[in-house]
C-alpha cells in the first residue's frame, strides 16, 4: 500500500487528532508534565493503514486504543517537531482542525525551546492547549 | 481553498458514505426504489470544505443533515456514474470503504443499465446492498 502525502493530510483532516495533555506530576520540579501526541484511530479492519503510516513517517508506534480500536501516535518531541509537523506545514489541513494544528506546532516549538520548564512558558503552553480540542481537560489547571 | 484530489481521497476514506437505500414504494411497477447516494458530513463550522467539495465536483448539493451537521450529497445517476465513480477509481480508497465504493460502483452501472427496473437485476442490487454498511436497514427486504 502507498499512500500519496496529500491522501495522509485528507486522512487526517477526518480521522487525526493533535493533542496536548497537561498533567500534574510532582516528579517534575514545575509540577506538570505536557504530553503532546499525534494519533490516528481505526477499526482493527483497517489497521493496516496505521502500519502504512508508520512506515510512511518512519516514527511512532501502532498500539490499541480502545476494544477494537487501533491507534497510530507519535509522541517524541523529536518526531513531532522534524517529522510530523514539517509534513502538515507542506500537506495542509482544509478543515478548521488546521487551528489545533498551528497550535500545537506552536507548543512543540516552546518545548523544543524548553519552555514547558518554565512557570512562564508553561503558562503560554497552557493557554494554547486550552484554544484546542477537549478543552474540558483544562478546567483544573486553569492558572498554575 | 483549493483541494488536492488525492486530499479528497483521503478526506473521503475518514468522512465519506457510499450508501445505497432500498425503499418500498408502491408508485414504482417493481414496488422498490433504489437510491444510492454518496455524502460527507462536516460540522457546520466546516461547511466551506462541503462547498469547495461541490465546487470540485461540479455536481450536488450542500444540504442540513441534522443539528449543527452539513451534508454535501450526490444523488442524481448520471453524476454518479459520470463524476463520482471516475473520480474514486483514479484516486484510490485506500481504508476497507474502497470494498464498499467498489459494490457501490456495481449498483450504479447496474442501475445505469435499468436493472433495478427488473426483478432479478433489483435482487442482484439488494444482495450487494446487503454487503455494504448499515446491513441492518435490510433486514424487512431480504429476498423481495
Amino acid at each position: 500500500m502507498n499512500l500519496n502525502p496529500y491522501w495522509i493530510s485528507g486522512f487526517v483532516d477526518g480521522e487525526g487528532t493533535f493533542y496536548v495533555g497537561i498533567n500534574k506530576n510532582h516528579t517534575m520540579k514545575i509540577g506538570y508534565q505536557v504530553l503532546p501526541e499525534f494519533r490516528v484511530v481505526q477499526h482493527k479492519k483497517d489497521i493496516k493503514v496505521l502500519h502504512t503510516l508508520k512506515k510512511f513517517f518512519g516514527c511512532g508506534v501502532v498500539r490499541v486504543n480502545h476494544d477494537d480500536r487501533y491507534e497510530y501516535r507519535v509522541r517524541a518531541l523529536d518526531h513531532l517537531e522534524n517529522t510530523i509537523i514539517p509534513f502538515f506545514k507542506k500537506h495542509q489541513l482544509m478543515t478548521k482542525k488546521k487551528f489545533d494544528f498551528i497550535k500545537f506546532a506552536n507548543i512543540i516549538r516552546l518545548m523544543s525551546q524548553g519552555k514547558h520548564l518554565e512557570t512562564g512558558g508553561l503558562q503560554k503552553i497552557i493557554d494554547l492547549a486550552k484554544l484546542m480540542n477537549r478543552q474540558d481537560k483544562f478546567k483544573t489547571i486553569n492558572k498554575i
